[in-house]
């Protein structure tokens, strides 16, 4: 059984075991405060092409969303959203859990408009009942989105625009930042990100590591303080330095951005088998997540020796599901699934 | 420089680390429904003699914490926790951003009794306006407490009888349990927790782990939904299985209470010479924790080769510091730090 | 000028500013323990034909709702509404401030149906990541609902038996509960309504009191400790009698029915002369408030001398707005809109 | 049977029931945008001497005292309050439902000191983990106290002084302004107020309103969006100027401190017969609230025909006890229960 469910079946890049074990036993001061984290910090600054910034690293992508949204909204203010996305849908509401409302936009794709918030913005001060609603007063969107899409630099540069016009925090979600920056047809780099957003993430779960994402914040209203809410909401690790040192490996050399690659290139295999076979597409991704439509019974042969996950019912006989690669995806893994979905057949 | 200043400057017991690096390829399932997560539940409940439990694994202790306070209370009621509590004092108000009050009783010794908790419930339900107060709604202990003291069987056991009497959840704390239990004079087993407990924490971080707690819980009230909880609160970790290893390992052997035996072992050899030297202590700690009164003039020469953590000031001329040992404090650094407070002097 | 763009213009049925008025230096305890208060609960528990509820007044229709709903749901659960009800779009988030999602279902009259309640509980047990969404924990409707549409004896009853089903607690926002339950062609009683649900309001505020909502509990775990929650969530009124005398009023005799009756009668004079002048509707709507569709021409012209509330855009030339009449609208106001409205001309 | 156990057991003052009857018919907009309100408005920014200011109306003071507190807080702050503080021990841990930690101080009299604040701010940075801490993040006083005391001018003074060194909102709860203001001793003026504070409540329900608060805000930071909060937590009022009409007839004329004055003329004369039986005080209130300490034999006499609330236990034979008067308390009450307490004896 090959599980092509989620992109964090495995550990971590062998690098960073390495590195873990090899530290294991000096002693550093606790939450974040080690040496570590701060070389981390200081990789990633670089890497963003900036030092005005905040690096933190917390230890989940949940966290790290309700995190960066309460570090931003007053208690009447929500938070703009693709309807598929992951704080509106996967996790258990736990924004709302923090007092703020999701305020979802329709998205077939996964990705919101500069023309949307626009309009949902002008929408609220319109009404002349606004203080009734819930004010817009932040931006979440995912890179790249829960579909697996892409934002272009043009998209994500106007995006940034309306948010700045408007007055509204842009947060970005990169629980796979890698796989987005290294996709083909992405012309976004990282330096782009820090310029244009108040905030993002940068996945290690999904990218390499065992676990942790780092925050970068850019706006200054939100970096303040920020650690005493790190605290409060359990993302701060008394260990932190093992969050350090996963990060100082990935961004130690061009590793981050190798393993998203790897993770796309792998992807894509499935994606050309796919097209072969003459399957549809939910959505057209470039990055390691792929949503194919199968016939049902193909997919009931494939279930045996496969692990996918399944999206959605499109109709009487065929669904959507999805595989998902990730660094730690073999060749011949892939290959074997290839195979076989090449010689899937109805009868 | 030798740290004392916390139990968990290091990472993990090599064995944890080990292992780690031997199942990291591995595939399996996430969110801890793995079959470690699933070993490591098993033996805990062997460990705690009772197969009436659900033991998860979550990352932190402040989250789990408050996750634990979150399935017990309603939003009117509060939780009692002695007024040095952890939840009371150092996790920067996180139960009441949950939306819960925290209600301190006054304790010298970190602990709570029975009768402190009784007269708590008494005094609300006898004030005619208690509607306007809050409702106390479950007890929260730590053991060991916050400085080092220890529950005995006869305290829990009243304390136990009285929440059940006044229908409160009792919920322990037990980011150091090993420590507790194995302290000299101890006379409650796992399984006494168990029995006497709602809920309790079997610590990892500061006991072997690199990070995440065990949480038991023996209520069914609170076992219902409970997962939702952990997710919606950002203590569910993508890759669980990183905390069914660890907790394998630390109860595959007797290795968790080797290893609190050992923390403790290296405290005593502290606390002695602290006592050969006539320092008083803040209060009396069997275990990992020591809180001896030295003079400023004596902390001064210590700091530049060792941490410790400074508590209070007691007068002019002495404070209360405090010193801490771990699983991975070394035979040979306490031997350094006790021959120096031995030939410390005013002069 | 003459406002018909809410229900709330006016004071209180002159009945009750005479009681008020009356009683003002009587002596009496607080927060809604006096007799005035116990003698309208029983008025209440008379015509809901049950003694087993409990009715509590609070001083608005927004604290209703959440204290209801804080009442009913566990931190990971939400409210299932329809996405015009009013908790999901104009309490400026209230329900997500107390920590709980709105989970929004499709309608476009309004209402919400068994079949859709169903549909969402399946959808959210049948997905295998059930624990990362928002559980389905109770629901919310409106009687009538925000645009004057009246669920059926059968409507409710299917709803009803499919929450009690599926556990779901079933919550009526009663805010102009009167003009509901005598519309033309509802075979709804208040008995039902106590036998289907388990809370509704009775509407204070727009039904002929200066302010106020009864909250009607039926289902016993929402009853326990409700007060508390009612003085938490700042709904409970130092001088409760004020609630107690005026509900009192509006049930001693049948004056809650007169008022909603007449506010109803008087819109259907609107909607008559609407429906003469072949305007079409947003929704056919049997209570107090209407939603022709008119062209912006005419609206221009009624602007003068009549106020109305905007509610949308339907094409380049058509507007939908909403006519509210009350238990105070005058039969001439009434007439002289119907008048005007009946001689608009678009030269 | 006399009730004196509160200052909220009657209606309103007779001007303002009359103004709610004539006005009753008139047709105004909802929400606190009617002309009462803005007429109440402007009065009390004359009163206020500024123009600098927000007033709105809420309809109760717990309310009134968590939206304040939510305007100012970021989630990681607290709110400084004496031990005895309406917000932390009357309100069901209101304040903590919105999330805030409220940081207790003790006071015997019921208030704080300059001091006191700075040495908590103090402690507070100067703990190393002070992330781990909640934030003290603004000041909340009430004026008078929840024991009658009054903060003078220098006290407010000292108070304002140290808080906006340290940047922090001060606010004050002036559930009884009134009584405070007009107290013999009393130098402090609204102005003062005004100009001292960030944000405090000229309290209605207890200084001769039905019901209702105003709260004024001078900090242009808590002004912003404010009326958001008022819906969000329940305090907007859909007949707004209800609230209006209240305040306006208060502060037209001298009414709200003749009524203030009235108060505490009666209470001094409970106060002075107190003193001459002897008995002891709790406090030592100039305002409309005593706490004389009396023999339970006494009390027990007393109880037949006096109300009076229990305030806490001194010995096994004496305990003290709470007189309450208002506005509405007469003459000839006061006359009946001064010369009963005078006739008391033990015998």
């Amino acid at each position: 059984m090959i599980l092509f469910q989620c992109d964090y079946t495995q550990g971590a890049h062998p690098s960073i075991i390495r590195c873990l074990a090899e530290t294991n036993l000096e002693q550093t001061p606790g939450y974040g405060e080690d040496h570590y984290c701060q070389q981390a910090a200081q990789l990633i600054r670089q890497a963003c092409g900036s030092e005005e910034l905040d690096v933190h690293f917390l230890v989940g992508g949940t966290q790290a969303n309700f995190t960066v949204i309460c570090s931003a909204l007053r208690p009447y203010q929500g938070v703009l959203s693709a309807q598929s996305g992951h704080i509106n849908v996967h996790e258990t509401g736990a924004v709302e859990a923090c007092g703020y409302k999701v305020l979802p936009l329709p998205s077939p794709d996964g990705k919101i408009t500069a023309a949307q918030v626009e309009q949902a913005v002008a929408d609220h001060w319109q009404d002349t009942a606004h203080e009734h609603l819930v004010q817009p007063g932040m931006v979440y969107i995912s890179q790249p989105t829960e579909v697996g899409t892409i934002y272009t630099k043009e998209e994500l540069t106007a995006l940034s625009q309306t948010c700045r016009k408007l007055g509204l925090p842009l947060y970005a979600d990169g629980a796979r930042l890698a796989c987005a920056l290294t996709a083909e047809g992405c012309n976004l780099t990282l330096a782009d990100m820090t310029r244009l957003c108040d905030a993002f993430t940068i996945g290690g779960t999904k990218m390499g590591a065992l676990f942790g994402e780092a925050v970068v914040l850019t706006n200054p209203a939100m970096r303040k303080d920020f650690r005493y809410l790190i605290k409060q909401k359990g993302g701060m690790l008394a260990k932190g330095r093992l969050l350090g040192i996963q990060f100082y490996q990935l961004f130690q050399q061009d590793l981050y951005w190798q393993l998203g690659r790897h993770a796309n290139a792998m992807a894509m295999k499935i994606r050309q088998v796919c097209q072969e076979k003459g399957y549809p597409f939910l959505v057209d991704s470039p990055t390691n997540q792929q949503f194919p439509i199968l016939p049902d019974s193909h997919l009931e042969q494939l279930a045996k020796d496969f692990g996918y996950s399944y999206t959605q019912r499109m109709d009487a006989e065929h669904s959507a599901v999805r595989f998902c690669t990730s660094w730690a995806t073999k060749e011949e893994e892939v290959a074997e699934l290839v195979e076989r979905i090449r010689t899937l057949s109805s009868n």
